[in-house]
């Protein structure tokens, strides 16, 4: 059984207390010294099963009242935070439980935060489309005058004034932006209709029955659970940390890096998110790191950096395809069809904007899991 | 009268020679020591009148025949190298020559250089915009594996694969080039006209033949003309460089810094060019800080490349117009203005892309005229 009352003093900062004081191991909070691995790990799901079931019990509340539509859209955001964590911790502390079972709970609460997830996805892929026309149609402000010094080479012509660089866009944007609205608004709502009816189904209650289990029960243990935590959890951190940065490095993050040399967008405006997978699996990779440190009390605010960079990235390739898919429509006008050009490519200098940013976060990141790896050995003792 | 055997010893090298060996005054070349500032314009002036009507002559034995239209085109391009200079120089040092001559003198030739330019910089905005569209359209390499690791939330769908984000593209390039090339070859032959034209009239006969007296002649000298050159010239040289280094400080040049923080290029396109003017104002007070330094033997490279990355400017500028006006072409299909739209954006892109090398190549280039300040009070002694 869990010493639930010792370990959630520690925790309820999530981890953000360690490295208070002269703490002589940064790498591990000090109330998880005398834990075993398996009571660590149990609080950790116990927390987040909680939080699961109280989202769930608001969803099923507020879900139904137009009125209480956005309580129901944030309880099911909540769901999903704790879907996410528990589905991740269940993979990367596996040795600690019945690997069977993780996989098998760990696997459904990715289908279930997946279609969750559509719906709202939907909507910020449309507010974010929508922004982007609004910032790109905006009218300029008054042109700088242009009047020429006296010995100016006129130099050569089309030149048609400061706003003509963007002419035609105000033109196509409004209409690219409805289209783009009765697009992802008829997407989002199917993607509802398809939470709730797997929020009825009997897959949903087989895994609401699962978690459950979690708030109350510690998980099947494996023996290694009965080991001091330290030293069982800490390398089960790093190695996702090394997953992550192994991922990282095989990423084309220099070229991402070198900002303005104008190369790095027209690479991913030709080749079209030629790489965009490769950083989504990333991003899954940085997330299922940072789960796992929220376990053993790490707090990076560099890593969760890192992280929303990766979002955005995500965000804008998956916004920039709805605009080059839009733009597929038959029959739609021209000027409607350049504005989502123009979005297209706005969208995916963003993706690299991300990249860049990325690039600048994630390095500092790798720090504290050195100085974890550094601590192992001697079982959690004398990190940095 | 010039001494200018003395004098076109040490320049031919364009002022490349100075800051050779210990050399107490970098500002100034040692030859113009002794020779008045007039003796010094003069020679300038004497070197770009001659570079003139040599290409003057190399362009009426070449044009009217097919086989050496390359050549007629070179040697218009050399005739407005020239014409840019004695135009800019008059214009610095106007205070050493008669004031309304240099003024009349200089303005024909901005007006020369011009109709001459307009047939080469269709030509050269042709390129770039095939070219941009061809590194555009371009296949993008097979795509990354998107395996997803064990416990990938599914995430949001709509991402449709690595090569789809380009998609449509590739169709409507082709068209888009096919228009942009019908666009500008029809520009691009009346402005050939038009330079035959000029080149045929009184008006440029006139010019010529004030060009031909400075090629054997003094200009029309003013008292100052008498005095020692580095006293007179270089504060001049350094009123052109302060006038250039004005225009910039009021540029936005910190937002071109920034590089990827998306911002920049947002506003590029949402503005459409809104500074463009001011960045060519700058692209031409930078040009004649140049071509007035020129005269007093200084060459400052880091200046030369800053110089053209204004050019680069001035060049995306122009093109993401053309592309921009070519999508307000009537009846042209969606797919071709989405491609156009694309290319409009990387266009603009390229235009950020340049501001932010510029803002990286200006800073150096102020050193220089320092020390060609610190050197005036003195006599153009003791610089650094």
């Amino acid at each position: 059984m869990v010493h639930r009352h010792d370990l959630s003093v520690g925790t309820t900062g999530g981890g953000g207390d360690s490295g208070n004081g002269p703490e002589p191991c940064p790498a591990f909070r000090p109330e998880l010294r005398n834990a075993t691995a398996g009571e660590v790990l149990a609080e950790y799901l116990h927390r987040q099963a909680t939080e699961f079931l109280r989202s769930l019990r608001l969803h099923d509340e507020s879900a139904g009242s137009a009125e209480s539509a956005a309580v129901a859209a944030e309880a099911v955001r909540l769901m999903r935070r704790s879907a996410r964590r528990i589905s991740a911790v269940l993979q990367v502390y596996r040795p600690l439980t019945d690997g069977a079972w993780a996989d098998q709970l760990s696997g459904e609460l990715v289908w279930l935060s997946g279609v969750l997830g559509r719906e709202r996805a939907y909507e910020t892929r449309l507010h974010r489309l929508l922004a982007a026309l609004h910032r790109l149609s905006s009218v300029p402000a008054d042109p700088v005058p242009s009047a020429e010094p006296p010995l100016a080479s006129a130099g050569p012509p089309g030149r048609r004034g400061p706003s003509s660089a963007g002419g035609g866009l105000g033109a196509g944007a409004a209409r690219a932006g409805a289209l783009l609205e009765r697009q992802l608004t008829l997407a989002r709502t199917r993607a509802h209709s398809a939470a709730l009816q797997a929020l009825g189904s009997s897959r949903f209650h087989a895994v609401a029955d699962a978690v459950a289990v979690l708030a109350s029960e510690a998980p099947p243990a494996a023996e290694t659970a009965s080991r001091p935590a330290a030293g069982v959890l800490l390398p089960l951190a790093e190695l996702a940390h090394r997953r992550a940065a192994e991922a990282v490095d095989a990423l084309p993050l220099t070229r991402a890096r070198q900002s303005y040399n104008g190369e790095a967008l027209a690479h991913t405006l030709a080749a079209g998110g030629e790489h965009d997978a490769a950083w989504n699996q990333v991003r899954l990779l940085v997330r299922l790191r940072r789960y796992a440190h929220e376990v053993v009390g790490h707090d990076d605010p560099a890593l969760a950096a890192a992280g929303r960079a990766l979002d955005r990235h995500r965000d804008a390739s998956e916004a920039a395809s709805a605009a080059a898919a839009a733009a597929r429509t038959p029959r739609i006008a021209p000027a409607t069809a350049y504005a989502l050009g123009v979005l297209h490519a706005d969208q995916r200098h963003e993706v690299e904007a991300a990249r860049f940013s990325f690039g600048r976060l994630w390095r500092p990141a790798v720090v504290p899991p050195q100085d974890a790896v550094a601590a192992v050995p001697s079982g959690a003792e004398g990190g940095r």
